[in-house]
């Protein structure tokens, strides 16, 4: 039952995303902009809808952090409104041509870039993402399915029937926005297996959640988010800016997967930064895990393997001192999520060396890892951060959000 | 204990694909060379080998066109050595600076073509494939797990001995290039399942065998091949080189995923173009699986829906009159592949509703649809042809066989 209407959902979208994938900016725009009144619009249904679901959660128990990131408020939905006018001020993907020329033959070859057609997003509480999605998408052409956490269940039904109205007033089906319908694992499940009806899944959330996605999913999944971020201070580190894309990269926001969680020390510096950076940190309520080297200053928990495989997302650093350079890299490349791994060095070789073999989404110089954001990086918007080698890796932005199709025009032309 | 052999060359290929990565162009090159005079030097052994496999082929009563691919003689193995010599004449894609610039606030940030890391290859009898895709992967910068056919199994074993000894000779490990060990289904699986070893498959062959990848992989697929490709001649069609176009995009070569398998005819001009498509078809030997318009004429088989789905790759066609363009639109729709699919028509405004409506990895306006080929679009090698839209779509040559990292150069710069 409740896989028969996932898939009649997912037919109805890639039949709305046909007729989207041919909209012109101009009407994509108006939709977006049509979109962001409606949330003003519907500011009271959405904000009761929300105390449904905050007073079910405080009820049941929830932490109060996660009720808070359930929680909206009229600036919060301001602000997603804001969100959606932003996008729709970004280029348009949609008809970019990535490259294109005359072939010796005379056959004119154009790449440019489409919509995937039918996406399918898979996250978690924080309601304000499905406005977020429902806008990256549709200006990228792409028909969305959003799979929120149930525990938002009320919160995104009334955003969507305010979004779906706004899209229809500017002249576009309305099933390119839809809710995933059920609630059950079984309608996820019947959201991964439709592959044919839906083109690419993105799960954002905690690890456990990809995983379960990249497991369970025939239908191609973009990996987002986890983030086990290093940053290694080499021997010819400047230490102030060490010291300072330490405390950055650590402190700045702890729950956000572009925060460090380990740190790297060349022994020929531990000697003068070892002191300066346990005290930076201590002083900001920070927790090191480190090894033997660490543990000769106060304050210090030992760390086990598992500290420097951990995504902390809090107040917790992994910290260890590091023979070398190439020692670094081998810790990095054993550890590392790919995300987001920094050097510190004012060493061309050093910095030329770890650029090379550090395969992370990201590598940076002499720079916080929290610089790694699509925003940060100028895309305007983004959908997610991709850990994942193929299609899109980092940031992602709208030209992410799209495939391309190859157009070959001639004059009769055959082999 | 197959599961454990084939865990334990991934991990050796992603040890030497570290070192692979960031090799020069003139390494990998002198590599290539290398290999391409290594099929040279090893022919007796590579030929003698092949015997084995084709005799025990035959004994096995292997039809005699599988028996065929399967054969190598000295000139076929001359065209595997030139192949990879083409290859190392190919500009490296690894390195290159696909955007760049300063944000804000000084940071540089540049998105870098590097190398996937590990590759597997799964595909069928051919034993020409193993020294290409070596060659290409070598190329990009990735090491490569070869998982050919049982039935080639004594060829590929020594032509890949060949190729790792070329690989060595030029500074490189042995392990960029590998066999998959076993020859056991639960062989392809561990490969399919080495998450975190194995970067990306790409499997080559029958739609059974692409399909049986995508369902159990957990390692990211890019599926390729698979062509149930479009002819529409339009109601401004040049009937002369729509006749030119069907014949050739059908019967040029009919064993490839790029030939015509379904020719759709506007109704305007059914009544001129029907007679000489089917008599020029018929005089080439190609059975028509027509519709009720078409069984007008003599010698027309009729279509089931089945007809309209498959992808022959022999001497059929499955054929329809429409009413109108948007009837053609919707036909492909529902059975095309997403492979090729082409225009006949003189009409802009057809042309350019064709070119947005019809959503495969090439459409084409006059032109067969046999151009679809890394070949043909100046590509220099071809991997495979992608009919996914992730990641590549299309021809894939060398830059579809790397991924991207963004380096980011700062001078302490913190949030």
């Amino acid at each position: 039952m409740s896989t028969e209407d996932v898939l009649a959902a997912a037919t109805r979208a890639k039949e709305a995303a046909y007729e989207l994938a041919t909209a012109t900016r101009a009407t994509k725009d108006a939709a977006l902009e049509a979109m962001a009144a409606a949330l003003a619009a519907h500011e009271p249904a959405i904000l009761a809808a929300n105390t449904t679901d905050v007073e079910r959660a405080e009820e049941g128990g929830t932490a109060p952090n996660i009720v808070d990131r359930l929680r909206l408020t009229p600036e919060r939905l301001a602000q997603m409104a804001q969100g959606l006018r932003e996008v729709a001020a970004l280029p348009d993907p949609v008809g970019e041509v990535v490259r294109g020329g005359a072939l010796p033959n005379g056959l004119e070859l154009r790449q440019v870039r489409v919509p995937f057609g039918v996406v399918g997003m898979i996250y978690e509480a924080r309601p304000n993402v499905t406005a977020d999605a429902a806008g990256i998408c549709l200006k990228s052409g792409n028909a969305v399915l959003l799979r929120g956490s149930s525990s938002a269940r009320s919160s995104n039904a009334a955003i969507v029937a305010a979004l779906r109205e706004a899209v229809v007033s500017a002249g576009l089906p309305a099933d390119v926005v839809q809710l995933v319908p059920g609630d059950t694992h079984e309608s996820v499940k019947a959201l991964m297996r439709a592959r044919g009806l839906v083109d690419v899944l993105i799960p954002r959330g905690g690890a456990g959640l990809i995983r379960s996605v990249v497991e369970e999913s025939t239908v191609p999944v973009i990996e987002t988010g986890v983030g086990n971020c290093h940053v290694y201070v080499d021997a010819s580190a400047d230490l102030d800016k060490a010291l300072a894309i330490v405390v950055n990269a650590k402190t700045q926001r702890t729950s956000v997967c572009n925060a460090a969680e380990s740190l790297l020390v060349h022994a020929d510096v531990a000697d003068d930064f070892l002191p300066l950076v346990i005290d930076a940190l201590a002083e900001r309520g920070v927790r090191i895990h480190g090894d033997a080297r660490f543990g000769e200053y106060d304050g210090i928990e030992p760390a086990t393997d598992e500290d420097y495989a951990t995504e902390y997302l809090s107040l917790d650093i992994a910290a260890a001192v590091v023979d070398d350079l190439e020692a670094a890299i081998g810790h990095i490349r054993r550890y590392s999520s790919g995300h987001s791994d920094a050097i510190v060095t004012e060493s061309q070789s050093a910095a030329r060396r770890f650029v090379a073999a550090v395969d992370s989404a990201a590598v940076l110089v002499n720079a916080s890892t929290r610089f790694t954001d699509g925003g940060e990086f100028g895309f305007g918007a983004e959908i997610g951060i991709s850990t994942q080698k193929l299609h899109a890796r980092g940031p992602m932005g709208l030209p992410e959000m799209t495939s391309t199709k190859y157009v070959v025009t001639g004059d009769g032309h055959v082999r």
